[in-house]
């Protein structure tokens, strides 16, 4: 996955009225919350930096680092309060409001997010849903009726829409992240294998399922070529040196 | 999205066998693998390292740093070929077989994992769907038959699959993980909210669709705050002090 950014980078405390967090920082800070949460269902009031980073599978100089961007320091011999810290994250994530999310496109991937049970117990309202499909507009997901995309602006507007999930064919998203825009949405979630382009104050990010899938094939491909190729001889280096045909020679 | 990597790093190169790669530099190969095939598509025979980076959104620079790993440099005013560089990226993603792979988990969001076009015509093959619901065995999707997930060693060996997804609950999926390992699964994709132990030698990436939200909600919370919050006297910053009742007080 990756992530375009516009306009102000998120470690930029412009006027000073938000705390400066890393990229890098705000992206951990879901996964901490999630194993906090676990953690206080399961009865803990307190947690050591080396606990927490374990359940939430990072480093625990790392999670230290990401949490005295918070102030969160934690105390000597007892670690964090469990309760605080979900407190401390979830105000500075903006979830203590639960947020209305429009969801563009309601094909195979659509009718899965539609339906996915993670979002509402995370802070998040799917609200609407909309296509631009005759035989899909009327149908009726999970107790929502999918509405026509032309009518985006009025939704959009009632029901205080800010954030949108786009899972529309490639070529139909940018006119749909163009349409989201106008209508007032400053946060796209895209789902279509393509780079949006969107104005200076608008963040998008990405998930492509595909790219996820090409980079492990990486792994494996690294993997097998450790396990079956011998070690050349020379400097040991595997010199890649791919030809027209796709066939690359190993020199 | 967060990654696990067990074991080796995959910017080291052990043996001497396969390029060495830093890992964000695998993570955007993708992006330029498919900004790529669009060009060519498109009738482009040559691109510029501009030209390529705005088509797959990173900075040219950190393009022409990536494609230095591969030993690509381009030719000076003319740009990068862009059938060598195609064939050069995909020999490097091990996309040059197209890889089977096995999908464990068949509720809605595996569903739309099972109908997603995108991975066929990106070098991967579904080639089996399983569950452990015995009202889902035996149901046919994309002429596929779900399989019982008892018969996962059997048909993993018969397909050759190394790479799985987890489409589960996230209360089966470390069960189901420990199942794809045993029967010689190298590299898993997880949509279950949870982290997943995994021997070395196995890579897990993991996709969260609510910790994508989430940090567009962090987004959303920065820049209401920014137009909303008059700027503090003093230093400028706001310190977050958080309660336990899960307000935040901005003192």
């Amino acid at each position: 996955m990756s992530q375009q950014r516009n306009g102000q980078a998120a470690g930029v405390s412009d006027g000073g009225v938000f705390p400066d967090l890393p990229e890098a920082t705000v992206a951990r800070l879901p996964e901490y919350l999630r194993a906090l949460h676990h953690l206080a269902e399961t009865g803990f009031e307190t947690v050591s930096s080396e606990g927490l980073a374990a359940a939430a599978g990072v480093n625990s100089a790392k999670l230290r680092k990401d949490l005295s961007h918070l102030g969160s320091y934690g105390t000597r011999g007892v670690g964090y309060d469990v309760a605080l810290l979900i407190a401390q994250i979830e105000h500075v994530l903006g979830l203590t409001q639960r947020r209305a999310v429009a969801l563009v496109g309601v094909g195979n991937l659509g009718h899965a997010l539609a339906g996915y049970g993670g979002f509402s117990t995370r802070g998040f309202r799917i609200a609407a849903l909309f296509d631009a499909d005759p035989d899909r507009i009327g149908e009726r997901i999970n107790g929502l009726v999918v509405k026509d995309i032309a009518r985006l602006p009025e939704v959009v507007a009632a029901e205080a829409i800010s954030i949108a999930l786009i899972a529309t064919p490639a070529h139909a998203a940018q006119l749909v992240a163009d349409q989201l825009v106008a209508a007032g949405v400053t946060s796209i979630l895209n789902f279509a294998p393509c780079v949006l382009s969107v104005p200076d104050g608008v963040d998008v990010r990405k998930v492509d399922l595909a790219i996820e899938l090409q980079i492990l094939s990486f792994h494996e491909h690294r993997k097998s070529a450790l396990t079956t190729l011998p070690a050349p001889a020379g400097n040991g280096r595997m010199k890649i040196r791919p030809t027209l045909n796709g066939e690359a020679l190993a020199t």
